[in-house]
């Protein structure tokens, strides 16, 4: 039945009704991902919905080869295939999650624009695969009130890893709880050496391929700032009870440590199908992903190391906006968002992306996160770290942090 | 109410019923570390019975200072304190096991001695915490035939392991586990270089302090070949599906990993109380044994390599002797226990305990293992492990395995 890897569906018997599953984002790397999934897979799910922002024509593709009735393009300019339904505009894919025949929705979709998606999909009261750590960290407690026991279920390999190994641990013996991160390309990097970078350095990520904008955030550290906001909403940890410990080898994933000392440990290939299969196809597990397994007899060494914050200042700022609360986290996110698209567009030095992010942070005049305010706040911190890019230009140094938070 | 850690069991609210525990050979390194639990947690845990081998004065203290109305000698030769009950001679563990009133009996009998006391636990309908891993070796089918669901709580830190891992995981999702081993004293040696091995260097594990028995069965790895023939029974794992890895840090304990190709590990400080502390209190969990916890953001370096089974024949032996089963595993077990003890007095070279153990299941004609069956080929084993031992002297070379079985 599958031919990507030796542990086909026969494993699991009788074969259940096929998952019916909406793609959101379904261009992009964790989209394409996904769809590998169903293609290895084909009995297991039905795909009934894809959306994607701008490129159409993968979007045409991909509903052709899976058979799609219904398609969101959020740019818009394209028009509906015979057969087909199609959504467009800024809210396409929050109406695509709503009106999907989809028992689960995979929310794929890149940054603080998968938050309307997101809140569509609990509404609906279908299940949420979410890829889009970013609704959690700018509107983690509006998301959260909205979400019924087990309704989402994490996609981001860390998250995931987390998801599985709390399955089986009383909530009252869980002391705390550790992310890995690989460290990225400039691992080992002190801050001087990462004055002149350029994209395609950043762009190198040693162990993870992913989009261009989660590849940034890794090189920065703020991938893993941001994901430890999404473990505190997720898992109910506080900000004490998470830290971020860098393993280059990218095998161990996540840890878990228990009130009597053991600690719990998930490891797999570095691979996201594995997690986007497995939020697809929860409580089963279906084969390895391209067959790819650990070999631990020889799978030699693996190293653990503090994170180096004051060279990778987002983690320490992604923290201190965390523990701030209210709007700051997705002050945070949006800030990032903006420098990481300039650093990429060539507006913005490597370093002026934790710089950029500082000084919005520092204008912020938190507000109470109800929908509203998320999305006027988000405006409001693009429209800041915008105006900084602009008069700052791509090769200015770094200014002073003591100089003052005004522009 | 306990200064051996820094979370004590007002972690857990209102205190439950004291569990009531017997432990069986409660002189040994298990058995007074399990009474350390104990008197680390006063008000969880209340000693109703204790047996020794031969170390009367040792008992006699532990059964005035936990105020233990029921003790046993296998030995004899020693009055009952007044307002205690003594029972001597070989039965006398069992015995005790039936009698007790205990909830759960932790079994630290070592070596074969342990399977009575095993079977008149379980037949009593009490819990078994189980560290007598004999008792499986030698009589694995008769054991788990008679065990309960959940009757048996293993106390080794590998299968402890396993036993908290596999409570999460569906058992058609387990691919394979792994026990890990820290490759004791010789590990990076070669066979040569352990003609001349004396009892002081066998007796130099860097990782864990344990009794004199399984320290030696770790410097020879024959204590990983028991402990993948105790999961084998256990857990149900085939003996294609359990693995042994070397792992010298002795942080992790076991891993498990399923059919799509994720890796769930357990790792703990090498501290043996936790996992009895498990074994008697679970589901809960107290707090860390001695306050030990491990750091990963500096842990550094975890390596894992495969055994060396040219250098370890022991290892080889007990795969061997388990895929071939019936009374196989019993012998090599008690072949085992003959040769380690010679090689303790002095009476048998190191290199001599897999050449002794070798010979005897060469020489063994299986029967189906019922106990009368298993006690038999466990007193015949042990005649010729002592003749083979007597004819062959402490610094005799290895003979060739292909000069035959024969005395």
């Amino acid at each position: 039945m599958s031919d990507i890897d030796d542990y086909g569906d026969d494993l699991f018997g009788d074969a259940p009704e096929p998952v019916s599953v909406a793609i959101l984002g379904s261009t992009g790397s964790i989209g394409t991902q996904a769809l590998e999934v169903v293609r290895a897979h084909p009995d297991r799910f039905k795909v009934t919905a894809l959306t994607a922002h701008s490129d159409g024509d993968t979007l045409l593709a991909q509903a052709k080869e899976f058979d799609v009735p219904l398609l969101g393009l959020t740019a818009g300019g394209m028009e509906a295939p015979a057969g087909t339904t199609l959504v467009d505009g800024s809210m396409a894919s929050a109406e695509v999650a709503e009106a999907a025949e989809a028992s689960v929705v995979l929310n794929a979709v890149v940054g603080a624009a998968g938050l309307q998606a997101t809140l569509a999909t609990l509404r609906a009261g279908k299940t949420l695969a979410l890829a889009n750590k970013e609704s959690l960290v700018a509107a983690g407690e509006l998301v959260m009130a909205k979400a019924g026991p087990g309704q989402i279920r994490p996609v981001d390999s860390e998250h995931s890893a987390l998801w599985q190994l709390l399955h089986s641990i009383a909530p009252d013996q869980v002391r705390r709880a550790l992310v890995t991160g690989s460290g990225g390309p400039f691992r080992g990097r002190t801050r001087e050496d990462l004055g002149n970078v350029d994209v395609q350095q950043a762009l190198a990520h040693p162990v993870w391929a992913m989009g261009p904008k989660i590849t940034v955030d890794s090189s920065t550290l703020m991938n893993k700032g941001l994901e430890v906001i999404e473990a505190h909403f997720l898992f109910g940890f506080t900000y004490d009870e998470i830290d971020v410990v860098i393993h280059p080898q990218g095998t161990v994933h996540a840890l878990v440590e228990t009130v009597d000392g053991a600690v719990f440990v998930h490891a797999a290939p570095p691979d996201m199908r594995l997690p986007i299969q497995l939020a697809l196809a929860w409580p089963d597990r279906l084969g390895a992903p391209g067959g790819k397994r650990l070999d631990w007899a020889t799978l030699g060494t693996l190293t653990f190391e503090p994170p180096d914050t004051d060279t990778f200042r987002c983690l320490a700022l992604a923290y201190q906006a965390a523990r701030l609360g209210d709007t700051y986290p997705a002050v945070l996110n949006a800030a990032n968002e903006v420098a990481v698209g300039a650093f990429l567009d060539g507006r913005l030095a490597y370093l002026g992306i934790p710089d950029v992010v500082e000084r919005v942070l520092d204008a912020h005049e938190p507000i109470a996160p109800s929908l509203e305010g998320v999305l006027e706040v988000d405006a409001w911190a693009r429209g800041q770290a915008s105006a900084i890019i602009a008069t700052r230009g791509p090769s200015r140094p770094r200014i002073d942090p003591g100089s003052g938070a005004t522009r």
